[in-house]
């Protein structure tokens, strides 16, 4: 429930993912559905606003290849909703909630959302419309419908590929086909009393302009309300994507009735730039996701999106606003980092580590002298806190209220038990480190309250290693009821070994697909994050929307401490867990959905 | 020695960095001095034909603030060789070489990459311009002259600010006053024998038109060369960068007689699609970093530049097209990962780990089933191999000769004495691992061929620690002169304990300021690379390029092993290393050069 401690408007989280696709996103609200809300400010003409779609599903996990890394975690339900409750804080219009099609887990994940996030309408009237993405047949649209009626503005979106290439190779159709499959599926969807549907004509960016307008003018007529227009391969430049846009809009009969949609992947580093462009030739919903993730180069970036709208959208954008609440950017970025194990490059712009890194290195005044000279956002909009010359919170004489103090500033609100584990954890870091920062005390929380259900829980652990000896680890492990387990293995070093102990306790087959380890604060003393992504048998599967096969789940874990050694098993534990548990919601084998798209 | 090492063209590595300061990057040669070669393929006509800049110089190390990283380690000069070698295989036109007045040790790193690389010309007639950076006062151009003079083709670029919020605030100067002293200082740097001076008017994306357009006119008088034209800020969007270029064009007295140059800074995440813009605009140089790196949210980046330009220039951008080898991207961008500590998001652009996933995932045939529909980009047109199915390459059994032949193949060529160290690796790593793959065996070389000269070299280590026990380490480290030394410390951690052992040896003060591992290999007993860096005391300072202030440098240091621990010492004392041999060569703190711009 880790959106649920989340109280403080600069430290709220709150991230979205890319879709199952390369190509599809979200959705957009008609604005006769959709009345500018007093929540969103800056409304001044509805014609210039621009929804924000986010997606929360997860990317597929592909098959790694050898000696490659894979990055990208399968996201759980529990985490989902928790991206889904901060996508609401930061006053996302659509949330693309998942892939209700791909399996049981993703079904009951967006399921949930819709009967949570998509009810709690807030004292302004705002609820964002929960949305799920279906291929073009009616197993998928129906299982969508399921999934997403219990909100109070539920959507469907249904994709279908219109690129010649795509046609040929992948669909074996004809346009034609193609154009009755889409219509007789959009309005099947309209007629389960979903009255809210977006198309997508995958691969748009190469398709047939002619064919374009005749498909998508058909699919507002079978009742499709929102348009969503994919540049599926990233090729195109922003004056290109703009244009397409454009001529959309010109030519496609009805489309004054319907909202535009842009989707920009980003594997030529455009798809900030593409949406913007779209958003300038008359698009009036973008579909992002949170630090830009997604398939190969990922989608367009809701922090880029936003702010360079909220920078230049009068000036140079004719206007053009969104109604998001900038100041949960920073902690959205970093919960969708955390779950996801894809992390954000240094300069990555506005959430990078670095994005405001030149306050420092320049003195006090030199930093007030300079930040209207090389600053155009404020840290503090997006919710970045500027350090305090003081850094140094707290000491091992600081006691349980000054934590607790510290705790409920940094927007963290814990339960009395929560509260003494972590009191508990913080008295033995300040016993050994000098300063016990804010982040310190972040890593803290993260490790004991964004954990999964402990069906296996680390008790303790024993290490002898180096270039001398034979490393060997002695691990004790309690199970769910308590019960301790010990094993001991060598290994080729002090992780190896830890893990083959836990292997031999566990037992159950993974495989260490990433292990990567920071420390969260400076100092040789630091406490150090270890992230570990793992992938289980053949039982952990899921369904690629695109493809129609069945992929491998992944599972990741954290664990956080100041020997390296201890948080990389808990780490490890951590993403066994995960992954016993998404077995244990899964009874069985989803059956296949590996056929061909059908009407 | 690393790029000597690289001969296979599809491994070569070669990296940009950005320059010091958030403004200046690169330059241009005008045509008549850089008749197109037959070195660059696809030279149909000279108007068309883009001039690529790379910077080499690393981004000032900004004093990290508490609990915060500050990544970007400052590079060594033998760093910066390796990477100047490489940008000259890319193909790059101008290579910014650094800012010789920062530091005594960045002035020879420019003067050794003069001498070299500025003068190794090939068959075709390449070599590289070599450009020294310096701000607008004379000692910074005659030392910038110093250092440049022996390249075949020396550049001086200057710069100076010319928005009002930079005269106001920063300068503290009137226009007038500025233009003075850009005219002036061009025509010194002219008087020194320099014949191609380019100039940059800092902030010129947030600067007054007519007064760009004057004070432009006044240096082309003087004799600037090339006019490079710097968003500073990163506020711009792409229509609005390539109209102030057009406007430059149109209005700038005598700019039909030099190449305009874009500079675009990535703040908002549009960095490329500015540089693009410009590019359409009229400029004929363009500003960019391997990997995009640079202060704050980085630099446009090569890659995705020449990348755009070689998928679409024919189609949208009039016909543009670079001279670069793409067939280099790859390694260039794993150098400068390398060698900055910058790592790439596994989503970015053209070289990010899954920017070319989509290919795994799917079967053999779905592949090929794929590969038009979802590829724009053939990953070996960047240098990029696609793994085989076999993906094992070597195991336990492979001998010497097998080995030698795989790294051949990788494009790494050894000295004997370096192949029996890394033979002797390799089995001891087969001994212990399954599969030895390609990643394991360029991380084993990455360790022991690109580490720095090795003034203390650890020889064993014995670790005990656990949650049980109080963390022990003792190591034993060899001297310059292979004297043993030993010492054991206690710590909060193995890492902690080992690296206070470390420092009872080596007894020379220093802050570790990041920590990172990362398993390069799949499973449990995948070889770990360790990336450490740390800052020493006052003696280490740089000069930063904008504000003139003292920055205190950082050391990186990286280790690979089997032993996470092992690896994590080994990075620590490469690092101590590499500040050591940094403080050999300065052995007095170079002069402040904190002074105001003056002429």
């Amino acid at each position: 429930m880790a959106s649920s401690l989340l109280r403080n408007p600069t430290l709220s989280s709150s991230p979205s993912l890319p879709t199952f696709s390369s190509t599809i996103t979200t959705t957009t609200p008609l604005s006769f559905r959709f009345p500018p809300s007093p929540h969103h400010h800056h409304r001044r003409s509805s014609s210039a606003s621009l929804r924000l779609s986010c997606s929360i599903s997860d990317p597929p996990p592909p098959l790694p290849r050898d000696g490659e890394q894979s990055p990208g975690a399968t996201l759980t339900s529990k985490e989902k909703l928790d991206i889904a409750r901060q996508l609401a804080k930061l006053g996302v219009d659509i949330i693309e909630a998942g892939f209700p099609a791909a399996s049981k887990d993703d079904f009951e994940a967006v399921k949930t959302i819709s009967e949570t996030v998509g009810n709690a309408v807030d004292e302004n009237g705002y609820v964002p419309v929960i949305c799920g993405l279906s291929r073009c047949n009616k197993k998928d649209i129906q299982t969508a419908w399921e999934a997403v009626r219990y909100a109070k503005r539920p959507r469907i979106h249904t994709f279908i590929a219109t690129s010649d290439i795509h046609l040929e190779y992948k669909l074996k159709k004809s346009r034609q086909e193609v154009i009755e499959i889409a219509r007789s599926m959009v309005r099947f969807a309209r007629s389960l009393g979903c009255d809210d549907v977006e198309f997508s004509p995958e691969d748009a960016g190469r398709s047939e302009r002619e064919f374009l307008y005749e498909i998508l003018g058909e699919v507002i007529k079978a009742g499709a309300t929102t348009l969503n227009i994919p540049d599926t391969v990233g090729i195109t430049l922003p004056s290109e994507f703009g244009q397409l846009i454009a001529d959309l809009k010109a030519n496609t009969p009805g489309i004054e009735n319907v909202v535009i949609s842009t989707h920009c992947q980003n594997d030529l580093g455009l798809s900030t730039a593409n949406t913007l462009s779209g958003a300038h030739a008359g698009a009036r919903q973008v579909e992002v996701t949170i630090n830009g993730i997604g398939e190969r180069a990922g989608n367009a970036s809701l922090e880029e999106v936003v702010m360079a709208i909220k920078c230049r959208g009068d000036h140079v954008l004719g206007g053009l606003f969104t109604g998001i609440d900038t100041r949960h950017i920073v902690m959205t970025s970093k919960m969708v980092e955390d779950y996801t194990g894809m992390q954000t490059q240094p300069h990555k712009a506005i959430v990078g580590a670095n994005a405001f890194a030149h306050e420092s290195g320049i003195h006090q005044d030199g930093m007030l002298k300079h930040k209207g000279t090389y600053e155009i956002i404020c840290p503090e909009e997006i919710g970045l806190e500027r350090s305090n010359d003081a850094g140094i919170v707290l000491g091992k004489l600081s006691g349980r209220h000054a934590l607790k103090d510290r705790l409920t500033e940094l927007g963290y609100v814990l339960d009395d038990e929560q509260l003494s584990t972590i009191f508990w954890r913080f008295k033995s870091v300040a016993e050994q480190k000098k300063r016990v920062t804010d982040a310190d005390i972040i890593a803290l929380v993260s490790d004991e309250v964004f954990q999964p259900e402990a069906l296996w829980k680390l008790l303790d652990i024993q290490i002898t290693c180096g270039t001398l000896g034979l490393s060997t680890a002695t691990v004790k492990l309690a199970d769910a009821d308590g019960k301790e387990h010990c094993a001991c293995s060598m290994g080729t070093g002090p992780v190896d070994s830890a893990y083959k102990a836990v292997d031999l306790i566990v037992k159950e087959p993974a495989t260490l697909l990433e292990y990567s380890m920071n420390a969260v604060t400076e100092g040789i003393d630091a406490i150090a994050t270890t992230r570990v992504l793992v992938r289980g048998n053949n039982t952990y599967t899921s369904t690629n929307a695109i493809t129609g096969e069945e992929v491998l789940r992944t599972f990741s874990g954290t664990g956080a401490g100041m020997d390296i050694v201890v948080s990389s098993v808990k780490a490890y534990v951590g993403a066994l867990n995960k992954m016993l548990d998404f077995k244990e919601k899964s009874p069985k084998k989803v059956p296949s959905r590996n056929t061909k798209v059908t009407a």
